[in-house]
C-alpha cells in the first residue's frame, strides 16, 4: 500500500483519507524527504487527527531544480495518434525543471504560443543513485524509483514541430504541472504498475484514458536505457510519455509524404493552417483535470486540476 | 585583455605564457571560483614564478552537474552541410553534463555507435542568473557571461538522426570535452567576439575553420531567446553551434525528397549505407586538436587534444 505524501509552503504531509498529518523532518527538497523516510513512516502511524486536506494549498511534490527527462513516443495509442509505423526508436528529451508547477497552478500560455496541448504521463520520482551504465531489471524497480506523480507534459505544438528538437516546447515555466500526491511505493505495489489508470478531462470532456499496458518501453527498461548516457539522482523526475487523446493528430500519410517534399515553412503553414479548425487545442478558461490511479485505489495519485491562461 | 584559468585536481591556476600561478580560493566549482574574482586577480597580478603549464594535468574548467545547452544548425556553412534552405528556426537541445570532460581525455565511442562525429563550438561561461523573460542586448553580454571555453559536441550521427532528439547522441560520458582554457572576459574583449577563429583538425587534417561571424544567432540574441524558457546561473554553459566540416554531409536535396517518401527505418538504412564510405567520422587512435583564438592573441582558449577510443 503506498503512501501519499503532500508538499505546501510550509512544510510536508501524509494524506490519510480526507485529513494530512505534517511530517516532522527538516526536509527542504524533495531528495531531503526521501532520506527521511522515518519522519514519513511515522506520521503514517500517528494518532494526530490531522488537517483537512482541502483546506491546504498543494504546491509540486517534486522540489526544483532537479533533472526532468522525458520518453518519446511511448504508448501505442499515441504512437497511432502521431501517424508513427513499424518500429520507433525509444528516445529521450529534456523539460527545463523551471516549467514545473503546482497541482492546482495556472497552465500560462506564451503569447506566442498558438497551439496548446496537454499530455498527462506518470512521472518516476527517482530514490537512489542510477549511474551510467545501470541495468535496471524489473526486480530492481523498487531499488531506484522511490515513488509516482501526476505529471501534464504541456506543449506547444507550434514550437515543437518547427524546431523540431522538444526542448523549447515542452519547457515554458507551469508547462509540467505535478501532483498533488508523491505516492512512495511499497516493494509489492510495483506489481500493480501496469494497472494504473491515467484520465486527462477538459472542461468535463474525457480526453485521454488507458493503462500502463498500453505503453512501449516500460520503466525497468525505460531506466536501462537511459542508463546508457544519463546519469539520475533521487529527487530527479522521469516522465514515462502520454497515451492517444492529445488534440494534435498527425495528418493522414498520404498528406504527410506530399508535405514532407515541400519546402519546411511551406509545409508547416499549411498544416497549422488544417489545426486551427481543431477544437481540442487549450485556451484561457479550459480546465483540464487529471488522475492516475489503479481501481482497486491501492496506488492513487489524486486529482491534478489546471485551469489555462494567457500570458498577461 | 582576458584571464585564462586552468583547473587542475587540486585547484584553479591563472596562466601567463607558459606558466601557471596557483589562485589561492576555496572554490571547487567554476560558479564559486566566478564568485572569488578577488583570488583571480590576485594570481594574474603575483609575482610568484608559477609552475610550467606542461606539468599540469588540466581538467574540464567548467565544472558539473551544470546546465549544459546547446545551439542547433547556428552557422551559415554548417547549415549548408546540414541541407538546410531557408530560414532556419532558431533552436536549443540539452546534453547531460555527465558528458563533459576534459581537454586532454578520451573521446570514448559506445560499442553500439558506428558513426562518430566532432563539432568543434564556442562555451558561453555564464556568470549572473539569467531569469526567464531576461532581453539581453548586445552591451549587456559582459553582465551574464563571465567567459568563454571550447568545447567539442561529440555526435553519434547513427543514433542522433534515428532518434530525432539530439539528448542521447550528444550526452554519453566525455562527449564533451571542454577546456583547456576558461578565459575570464574583460568588458572591453566582447567587442572581440565575432573575431574568434574556430578551428578542428583530426590527425593534423583541418577539417573546420571559422570566425564567429559565419554564425547566425549571436551570443546575445541565443541568451534573449533561451530566456523565454529556461533560466541559467553562473557557471552553466552554452554552446554556440559548430561551422561546416563536420563528418555529416546531407544528402543531395533531391536524394533526401526521395528518401522521404519511404519507411524512417528504410531511409536511415540507406542513408548510414552510403555514409560508411564516408572516411571522415571518428576511429579508435585518431586524434581531435581544436583551437579558438583571435588572430592577435586578445583571447586564446587554448590547444584541446583528444585521442578517440573505443569502449572496453
Amino acid at each position: 500500500m503506498s503512501t501519499n505524501v503532500l508538499r505546501t509552503a510550509d512544510g510536508w504531509w501524509v494524506v490519510r483519507d480526507t485529513r494530512a498529518i505534517r511530517i516532522e523532518t527538516k526536509a527542504v527538497t524533495t531528495a531531503e524527504l526521501l532520506a527521511d523516510r522515518a519522519a514519513v513512516g511515522e506520521a503514517a502511524v500517528s494518532g494526530e487527527p490531522g488537517t483537512p486536506v482541502a483546506e491546504l494549498a498543494a504546491l509540486s511534490p517534486v522540489t526544483t531544480p532537479c533533472r526532468v527527462v522525458a520518453q518519446m513516443v511511448n504508448y501505442r495509442s499515441h504512437a497511432r495518434d502521431s501517424g508513427f509505423t513499424g518500429d520507433i526508436p525509444p528516445a529521450f528529451f529534456r523539460k527545463a525543471s523551471g516549467s514545473v508547477s503546482g497541482p492546482h497552478d495556472a497552465v500560462v500560455r506564451p503569447s506566442h504560443v498558438k497551439f496548446l496541448d496537454y499530455e498527462i504521463e506518470l512521472g518516476l520520482v527517482m530514490g537512489a543513485p542510477l549511474p551510467v551504465g545501470t541495468v535496471v531489471e524489473e526486480r530492481d524497480l523498487p531499488s531506484y524509483v522511490a515513488g509516482l506523480v501526476i505529471t501534464n507534459d504541456v506543449s506547444a505544438r507550434d514550437v515543437q514541430l518547427t524546431k523540431t528538437q522538444f526542448y523549447e516546447s515542452k519547457s515554458y515555466p507551469t508547462f509540467t504541472p505535478a501532483g498533488p500526491h508523491l505516492a512512495l511505493l511499497e516493494p509489492g505495489d510495483f506489481a500493480h504498475l501496469l494497472d494504473l489508470r491515467l484520465k486527462l478531462s477538459v472542461n468535463g470532456d474525457l480526453r485521454q484514458d488507458r493503462t500502463l499496458a498500453d505503453m512501449i518501453v516500460r520503466p525497468a527498461q525505460a531506466l536501462t536505457l537511459l542508463a546508457r548516457f544519463q546519469t539520475l539522482d533521487p529527487g530527479d523526475l522521469l516522465l514515462t510519455g502520454t497515451p492517444g487523446g492529445t488534440a494534435l493528430k498527425a495528418p493522414p500519410k498520404a498528406v504527410e509524404k506530399i508535405g514532407s517534399l515541400l519546402p519546411p515553412a511551406v509545409k508547416w503553414k499549411a498544416f497549422f493552417k488544417s489545426q486551427a479548425r481543431n477544437p481540442h487545442y487549450l485556451h484561457e478558461g479550459d480546465v483540464v483535470t487529471t488522475t492516475i490511479a489503479t481501481a482497486d485505489g491501492r496506488i492513487d495519485l489524486g486529482e491534478q486540476r489546471t485551469p489555462v491562461a494567457d500570458a498577461i
